[in-house]
């Protein structure tokens, strides 16, 4: 059996662990593809740095075309990051005729059809296991496990920050600053955090998922996103009373003709099975028609997990080549889908039952008028918590809907800033799950 | 692109669901394969019952080999379960060249060394991911997934009905047999509910997993399993008490030359993402060396989540056949993997902490004669509960051990067992996941 030669570019975390676990696990490796998978060559800037690794410095080299134009690499896989750079490499080996494996999320959810097209074009084939989801297999499940179904939900914690920041809130009350200081310190969040609290990297992996669960590319700029940075330890400790936690969730609905999209904190109750995703963790929950409630779950990030994807596309592509074969299906794993495009449903028309927590004037009425503003948008109160304690001279009223529409939430928010009884702006946080 | 013809021999739950299946998602199949699955022919001894399903009366037929020696199907399913009668029609039809897609875990578990050899030599494709776990694609997860790791640890609920027994004990407080008896009547379990109960069918699982995970088949025999039948309500309680539930566990632990592979009820505790798997939902929980914890979670049987595992096989062969590609690997995902076999530990061989409840009378100096016993056998205490309360005339002692030597344990159970202070047989549970 011919062997099968590999090129990486960038020689970063990602890289690092692909380069460790393609040495590590050599022989087991080569006894599951039937030939051994050979580092031709990695490219980085950066040479010097020392990466806890041995590896012949012969390997290594500052230009990232000595892969993409040898005639002898048969796969070559990106690890360097970012949009453009990446981009004009991935399409460049396309064009060589290279298989082509990535863990370039941003890359994906923003340009995706691009690539797509490319590769549907040559011939090639695109692994992107280590996209989402790091060390865990889920673009394989969509792709392949769960290929009998219609899927109708995804529900996704897709963001170790965050998921971290709000366990650490949850478990020990921090407050948000203090969390994220600990995350930074930890080394689980950059500093800023921006990408990873604001909703931005959790959306570019829904952006994938939904693409192969729906068989065509969204418009990533569609997908609504919204943070965590506006939650507090109060909210967390209600939710709590309600028997809800609060998580970071990708959340994805099959409307039939178009999804439901979305990224925001949200209520799960606690006893749902993602309430349990605690830490750096991250899962991925879906329902398919026949399937019913899957889950999975591991770490999201980090230098052996996403290794471990990368290295899984490299022995799946390994042993397809193996075989003469340059691919097995597209890589949206719908035939043509890269033509087409998944519609995204705006959120004003998403419903969800709705949890709200008044800051409030401590004198009779105010109940009356919030919820009289409530009724008048057609948004059904199901529990109230009021309590005596005040926080800053304001009385906490927290209130959960039924289910209601987010336009007529939107409506019944501004009319509520206006009342001269709130002392602030209301917080609003959708329900899931229940 | 060609049409993939399909043979289906078995008409049951899982045949119906794969049947059904095909059909409900029939233009989805064909988007995500290129072309259509065909069911050519669907053979069982019962063609009266109905199924629930609008199929052409023509494909049935009562003969399975109308189906094995029919030269235009390429995939035979079996799933007609149990031992000789399947693996006659398997090994025919691979004799005949026909890819095969089997549900039959026991099978696999007892004979699969036979059925990976045949199908090696005949070089065809040989699909079970039905074969444990129902809908979750766990199989599929071992074979590419997680193919770039050294697997450490496989621990799995495996059986729902057993599952559902336990959750019903632990959440309502019933008695074994009340639990049961509950789930045969809500049709979770046979009646008797033996293979499930007794640790025999996650037994089958866990060898296909072992097999798939060190890369060679198993000798089932070998692996120790016990069953749920003989816990208590008040293990469950005190279980609790410890910070533990309890779960009818299959676990295989990495030794390097050997395999510590078994089923037992085992204590877990409840921060662990297996304590909140309940019901008739499975789990599997994964260590590898690079991916580090991963958990796959789903519904582990029943006629729609089966056939979700059996179509996803399909679609799988149904994309390498358009390529025009037999086989992508072997059955095991190692090469001449169906001529190694690996070896199991022997039970006596394995250290955990363990649980011990004593019923003791009720009189002075009998913590001290168990103590002194558990410690002649280096069995080291890590906490004791004992309350006034007594049961039957007898006083419950209960310890939590540090690890111990499972040989250490059974000799000083029989050394327990002749102490007159003690009512009755003391009760042993293991303890994992700490």
């Amino acid at each position: 059996m011919r062997q099968i030669n590999v090129g990486i570019i960038g020689f970063g975390t990602v890289g690092a662990g692909t380069v460790e676990a393609l040495l590590a696990n050599r022989d087991l490796i080569a006894d599951r593809v039937g030939s051994e998978i050979v580092i031709k060559r990695v490219a980085d800037l950066d040479l010097l740095s020392d990466r806890g690794l041995t590896i012949d410095q012969g390997l290594l080299t500052t230009e990232a075309m000595d892969i993409i134009e040898d005639p002898d690499i048969h796969i070559v896989v990106e690890l360097i990051g970012g949009i453009e750079q990446a981009k004009q490499y991935i399409l460049r080996a396309i064009e060589n005729k290279k298989h082509v494996v990535t863990a370039n999320k941003a890359l994906l959810a923003e340009h995706g059809k691009e690539i797509y097209q490319a590769a549907e074009e040559n011939g090639v084939s695109l692994g992107f296991e280590a996209s989402v989801g790091g060390g865990i297999p889920v673009i394989r499940a969509l792709r392949e496990g769960l290929s009998a179904n219609r899927i109708d939900t995804i529900m996704g914690i897709l963001n170790g920050t965050s998921n971290y920041i709000l366990t650490r809130m949850t478990k020990k009350g921090l407050a948000y600053r203090e969390a994220v200081d600990e995350a930074i310190e930890r080394g689980y969040a950059e500093d800023p955090p921006t990408l990873d609290v604001d909703g931005t990297d959790a959306a570019h992996k829904l952006a994938i998922l939904v693409s192969i669960a729906f068989g065509a590319p969204v418009a990533f700029d569609r997908i609504y996103r919204e943070g965590i940075d506006r939650l507090t330890p109060e909210d967390i400790r209600f939710a709590g009373e309600f028997g809800f936690c609060l998580k970071l969730l990708a959340i994805a609905r099959n409307l039939g003709d178009k999804v439901d999209a979305r990224v925001h904190p949200a209520m799960v109750p606690l006893d749902h099975i993602m309430a349990n995703v605690n830490g750096v963790y991250n899962a991925i929950y879906m329902e398919g028609d026949f399937v019913g409630s899957n889950l999975y779950y591991g770490l999201g990030a980090g230098r052996r997990a996403t290794g471990s994807a990368v290295v899984s596309d490299l022995i799946h592509l390994a042993r397809q080549l193996q075989q003469g074969v340059d691919r097995l299906m597209p890589p949206l794993a719908h035939v043509h889908s890269e033509q087409r495009q998944v519609a995204i449903q705006p959120i004003e028309d998403v419903s969800t039952p709705y949890y709200f927590r008044f800051s409030a004037v401590d004198q009779p009425g105010v109940l009356s008028k919030v919820s009289g503003i409530l009724g008048e948008n057609n948004i059904s109160i199901y529990s109230v918590i009021q309590k005596g304690r005040e926080i800053d001279g304001s009385v906490p009223v927290v209130i959960l809907t039924h289910e209601a529409k987010e336009s007529s939430v939107l409506k019944a928010l501004s009319q509520l800033d206006q009342l001269d009884v709130l002392t602030d702006k209301t917080m609003m946080i959708r329900v899931e799950g229940t």
